[in-house]
């Protein structure tokens, strides 16, 4: 079985379109139609895929993921995870944006936090038309980041390091003991903390200054990281665990990626977050995966630690 | 202290616009106005109102609502209240809407669940012009109810049962002695029991089958019922808590409303749920009331005990 794909590389995609004697765009709705069987919807069967190149001129991958036994919120648009998976791969800007059946208002508003996001060509490959139609037809005057952040914030994919370091300092200091191996053949979770303190790093959380990150670890010895994003909107905003299981998805072995192959999951917040992850994150984790190990630990901006 | 309206009476509106010398819908954007300040944002510090004129000629208000220390999908926006509001009140449509920001995109997908909702007249009144604007406007190409359901499926504010009954038969039973009060002078949860069947047997569920439903009881012996409201993205859809904190926040006492005045609460979901709401409702209260006591009953659809 073919590995599923959830990232083109340019050179790949280029060569792809001109066999096709197509150009890159217009190769777009091809890849869409072969990506909508990687959605994950044992409720709705509705499989959507979204599809984005990248200004490095690589191509991505979006799906829908449903969990059943859990409130709707914790569901995973297929843009959701199109910009999760452009985030984990540092690609700082969404160039033209392809998705299979029209966006819902929830994705229209998540995709607000990108800078210019008014201005991202949009085609929607089940309707009649084959043009591309600015992001702005579909949600006119938008509700976004500036009513509410300064200009010079930095939006979602822009780079962001969010000082933040680990309360324990003992974890601290062992941080950098990879020799430390557990019984069962992967590190102890110095490796994830380290790796969940880097994703909230990573976190675009700028409404509730609550950052917040997750890493998982897979049966294989695999990390995954996931980084809370918040919308300006509230609602629409991504958990670090579903941020982390895109990861897993999009990054996971033979592309099965069974929740059931997670072993251990840690995440990093702030101590005195206004939004707290921590009890969402395990109920989540023990419906889908309930042997999956958990582990919080606390971290604080390193401005607040310095005042103290 | 006056105590904030949530609901005009319509002879009171239709006088209280006369004697300004304005329509029905001039009178709006004071209306909006002065609700503002009862949105609850402790986070955002945004507040937002939204105004519905119903088909009876009321006029139902909604607003905002923060919850700090829970993830953000537990946010009530205004729009959400106001649809909750006139459900609640057996308002059957929406004619006119007027916001005092422009509504996010998870609001513009929460109001597809109103049948003809493309039609309806929206004023956003911090905006220039004065002039109504169909929502499709503001939300082209939606996505909605009836890319999943068919037609003739009841959708949001039209008349629904969902002919539930509680699985637990000795319940039902003495679902009628209104006699038996408990030590602390209201009845025990047998009357919160029936409540919450209620609001189950009202929820709007098409996509999930989940109905479920949410009855609180506060100190002062005052019931208020939530019915779980769903959305065909899925995300945007109201937990039964949250309709059911509509209830208490817009009906509650002297307005003061506070949800540690919150002493039992009862949620009715059906046994075998797609979309189970105990764990989820049991975090949110015992964050925003820790000493309310939770109890669940599940229920099971008439159809499927006759089967058996
Ligand atoms: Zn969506
Ligand atoms: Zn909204």
């Amino acid at each position: 079985m073919e590995k599923p794909r959830f990232i083109i590389e340019a050179s790949e995609a280029k060569s792809l379109a001109q066999s096709k004697g197509l150009t890159l765009t217009q190769l777009l709705p091809n890849i869409v139609k072969s990506a909508q069987p990687l959605a994950r919807v044992p409720i709705s069967k509705f499989h959507v895929a979204a599809v984005g190149v990248g200004i490095s001129g690589r191509i991505f991958i979006g799906v829908n993921v449903e969990f059943p036994n859990l409130p709707f919120h914790h569901t995973i648009h297929a843009e959701q995870f199109l910009l999760t998976n452009l985030s984990q791969n540092k690609e700082t800007q969404l160039q033209y944006l392809a998705v299979s059946a029209a966006p819902c208002g929830h994705c229209r508003q998540f995709l607000q936090e990108i800078r210019g996001a008014s201005d991202i060509p949009l085609l929607i490959t089940n309707s009649d038309s084959s043009d591309f139609t600015s992001l702005s037809q579909f949600l006119s005057h938008p509700f976004g980041p500036h009513d509410l952040l300064p200009k010079h914030v930095p939006l979602f994919l822009e780079p962001r390091h969010n000082d933040l370091s680990l309360l324990d300092l003992e974890a601290e200091a062992s941080i950098d003991d990879d020799s430390i191996a557990g019984s069962n053949g992967y590190n102890n979770n110095n490796q994830l903390k380290i790796a969940a303190l880097e994703a909230a790093n990573e976190s675009h959380a700028p409404y509730s200054e609550s950052p917040s990150g997750v890493a998982l670890l897979d049966s294989s010895g695999n990390v995954y990281k996931g980084s809370y994003m918040e919308s300006a909107a509230y609602n629409p905003s991504l958990g670090p665990v579903q941020a982390a299981i895109v990861g897993f998805i999009a990054g996971g072995g033979d592309g099965a990626a069974e929740y059931g192959d997670l072993v251990e999951a840690v995440l990093v917040e702030k101590e005195d977050a206004v939004v707290k992850q921590e009890s969402t994150a395990r109920l989540f984790l023990s419906s889908i995966s309930p042997n999956c190990r958990f582990n919080v630990f606390l971290c604080a901006s390193n401005n607040n630690i310095n005042k103290n």
